[in-house]
C-alpha cells in the first residue's frame, strides 16, 4: 500500500530532501558547513519576507515558541494571547510556565480574532508587552488576519509575535511590511522537511526587548545564536543533516518562486473546500486556511472510522480534531510538497470512503469540482 | 578525495543509519511510530545501563544539559561543578543562566577530579543539591572516574549528574550500579547519528527533585516527556527521521553487543595512544579517554598546519583544541563507527604529515605499534 500523508505536519518529503539526508555527515565547524548554512540563512529571509536574520535551532516548533518567551520577557510581564485553538493555548501555557501574566482574547474555535478587539485590549492595558498569536491555528484550520493585526499592534509599544509554524509557505506573510516583529516556524510543514528544526525572525523592536528580559535561557539564547550566525555558525551543535536537507527544500521553493508556491496552496485549498462543500459537508473554519481544511464530520459517520477506512483502503492519512474538537472534525492538509494529483486523490478517496460508510455520494461529485477549479472554471 | 572524520562529534554514519533517513517521512501520532519509539526507548535503557526510562528530545546535547537544570533545580540552589574543561564550564554557564549558585572544583585542564575532593566539598557544604560533571571532558580528552564519584555522591542527599555526551558508548558507564542519578547524552557521538537528538535518564532520587524545582520549563518538561513516553509518544513533535535512524544505530550496537563496543573503543584508544607515544608525541590527557585522544602538538609544528595538511593530503579531519587549548593540542577521536583500518589510517596519515612538516619520523613507527596492539602483542 502506498502511504500518502495529508496531515498538517509532518508533510511529504521531496526526493531531493530525502536523499540529501542519506549523505555522509559533515562536520559543522568547517567552511563547507558554513557555506551551506549561510546559503540557508539567506534563503530563509526570502521565505520569511524579512530583511532581518532568521535564527535556526535544533528543536521542534514548540522549542522556538519557548525560545521567544525566554528571550523577550521577564516574569510578571503581561502578554496578550489569542485563545482560538490548541496552539493559542500553547502560547498561554509557555508564557505561564515562565511566570508571565497572560491576558486572553477568547474566540470561538473555528473563528479568527477581530483585530479591533486586539486594539481595544492594547489600548485598555498599556502594560501589554506583546501579542502572541498564530498565522494559521493548526488545530482549527483558521487563518488569522495578521496584516490587520500588524497594523493594530504597530500603533503601540507592544510587539507582535506570530507562530507561523503551519502557515509559512502556505499563506502570504509579509513579515516586515505588515509589522510582524517575531515569526516562529518549524521544518515539518511548508518547508517539506522532517521535524527537528525551528526558526525565529526578530525585528529591531523585538530585539530591544532582549536587553531587559530576565527569563532564563542558554540553549535558546538569541544573542548567542545571532553572534554565531554572522560567522556562518550556530551557537551549539546544529542538526547538520536537517540543515543540509533544508538547503534542498529552500532551493525547490526558490525554483518555483514563493509567489507561485503560495498561489498553488491557495488554489489547492480552494479546490478542496469547494469539492468538500459539493459533497454536502460543512467547512469548520472561517476563514479557512490555505494550509489545512477542517471539515465537520457529517451526522451518521464516525470520525475515527472515516480516518481508519481512508488509511486502510487508500493509504490516505488525514488528521482528526485536537482537544475539544476530537471526533468532531477531520483536517485535510494541502501543505508543502503537494501536486494536482494529490489533491484529486484525497478527494476521490474521501468520496469513496464516505460512500462506503453509508453517506450519500454521487460518484465523482467532488472530483469534478477539483477539476473545474484547476481548469480555472471557478471564480478564484 | 575521500573524507574521514576523526572528530569527537559528529562521528561517521553507518550506511544503514544514512539510508534510513532517505525514507519517506512517517507521522508521529501513529502505531508505526510508537512501535519504533518504544523499541528505541527499550534499547536506550540497555546502552544507558539503567532500568529507568530514558527521555528523548529534539535538540542537541546542550539542550539536554539545560533541560536537567530547568527540571531539577530552583534559583539559588547550590550545585557543585567540576571545572576541568569547556564542558564543565558549560554546566556552570547554564546553571548561572538559571540563577543557581555554582560552587566550582577547579582542576587543571587535562586532569581528572579527585573524588575525595568532591567528597570534602559535599561534606563542608550540606546545601549542595547536585554534582554536575562529565564522563569524558571532550575538550581535554580526559575520562573522569564516575564510579568513584558515584560512591561519594551516593553517601549524600545530592544527586550526581553526568554529561556523557562524548563518553556514552565509548566508556563503561554503569548508571544504576554506580549510583549515577542523571545521564545526559547526544546523538552525534557514540550513537553514530547526525546531531539533533539528546537524551536524559533520571533516577528516582533525581525525579524527586522535580516536585520542588521552580526553574521554568515547558519544551524540556520531564514530566510531560515521561507521560508521553508511557504511551509510546513524545510530548512535542519528535525528530522523526533521526529517531528512525536511531533505531538502526541501536540495532547495530545490540548486534555487536555493548561490551564488545566498549572493548573495541578501549583497544582502539590504546592503539592510538601507544602509536602516538611511539612517535615521541605527548598524550595531553590523564587519564586519557577511550573516546578521544588529546595530543600535545610538538615544538616546531604548527597545529593549524598539521590539521590542514591532514585534511588536504589524506582527507583526514581531526579536531584542534578548544578555548585555552587552541593551538596547543590536537584531538583524534576513535568514537562510534570506527574499524581497525580507520585506526591504522589516521596514524599513517599523522606520521606522514608530521614528517612532511619536518618532524623526525621513522616510517611506519606508529603503524607498527597499532598492528602490535591489534594483534594482542601489547599488554592491554
Amino acid at each position: 500500500m502506498k502511504t500518502r500523508i495529508f496531515t498538517p505536519g509532518p508533510t511529504p518529503l521531496p526526493e531531493k530532501v530525502r536523499l540529501s539526508q542519506a549523505k555522509q555527515i559533515i562536520h559543522h565547524r568547517t567552511k563547507e558547513f558554513s557555506s551551506i548554512f549561510e546559503d540557508v540563512c539567506q534563503s530563509l529571509k526570502y521565505v520569511f519576507q524579512t530583511k532581518n536574520d532568521v535564527l535556526t535551532f535544533a528543536a521542534s516548533g514548540t522549542g522556538a515558541m519557548e525560545a521567544v518567551v525566554a528571550n523577550l520577557f521577564s516574569p510578571q510581564d503581561e502578554v496578550l494571547v489569542v485563545r482560538g485553538g490548541k496552539f493559542g493555548e500553547r502560547w498561554e501555557n509557555i508564557a505561564e510556565a515562565f511566570g508571565l501574566k497572560v491576558t486572553g482574547i477568547d474566540i470561538e474555535w473555528g473563528r479568527a480574532p477581530d483585530p479591533l478587539q486586539i486594539r481595544e485590549k492594547l489600548h485598555s492595558s498599556k502594560t501589554i508587552r506583546a501579542v502572541l498569536t498564530q498565522l494559521v491555528e493548526t488545530s482549527t484550520g483558521v487563518r488569522y488576519d495578521i496584516e490587520s493585526i500588524g497594523k493594530v499592534v504597530s500603533e503601540t509599544s507592544a510587539v507582535l509575535v506570530v507562530d507561523a509554524i503551519s502557515g509559512l509557505g502556505a499563506e502570504p506573510l509579509l513579515t516586515d511590511e505588515w509589522g510582524v516583529d517575531v515569526v516562529v516556524a518549524g521544518s515539518q510543514k511548508g518547508f517539506m522537511l522532517p521535524p527537528g528544526l525551528c526558526f525565529v525572525s526578530l525585528s529591531e523592536k523585538a530585539r530591544k526587548l532582549m536587553d531587559d528580559a530576565t527569563c532564563p535561557r542558554y540553549y535558546w539564547d538569541f544573542k548567542k545564536a545571532q553572534s554565531a550566525l554572522v560567522k556562518g555558525q550556530t551557537a551549539f551543535t546544529p542538526a547538520v543533516s536537517l540543515i543540509c536537507a533544508l538547503r534542498e527544500s529552500l532551493a525547490l521553493i526558490k525554483e518555483e518562486g514563493l509567489d507561485a508556491v503560495l498561489e498553488r496552496h491557495r488554489v489547492f485549498a480552494l479546490a478542496v473546500r469547494r469539492a468538500v462543500s459539493s459533497l454536502g459537508l460543512e467547512i469548520f473554519a472561517h476563514p479557512s486556511s490555505n494550509a489545512v481544511t477542517s471539515i465537520l464530520v457529517p451526522a451518521g459517520v464516525e470520525e475515527k472510522n472515516l480516518r481508519k477506512k481512508l488509511q486502510e483502503n487508500f493509504g490516505v492519512m488525514i488528521a482528526g480534531g485536537q482537544g475539544k474538537l476530537s471526533g468532531k472534525i477531520v483536517r485535510i492538509a494541502h501543505l508543502g510538497w503537494m501536486d494536482k494529483l494529490d489533491i484529486v486523490g484525497v478527494i476521490f478517496a474521501l468520496e469513496m470512503t464516505l460512500a462506503h460508510l453509508g453517506y450519500d455520494v454521487e460518484p465523482a461529485t467532488g472530483v469534478k469540482v477539483v477539476q473545474e477549479v484547476l481548469m480555472g472554471k471557478v471564480a478564484m
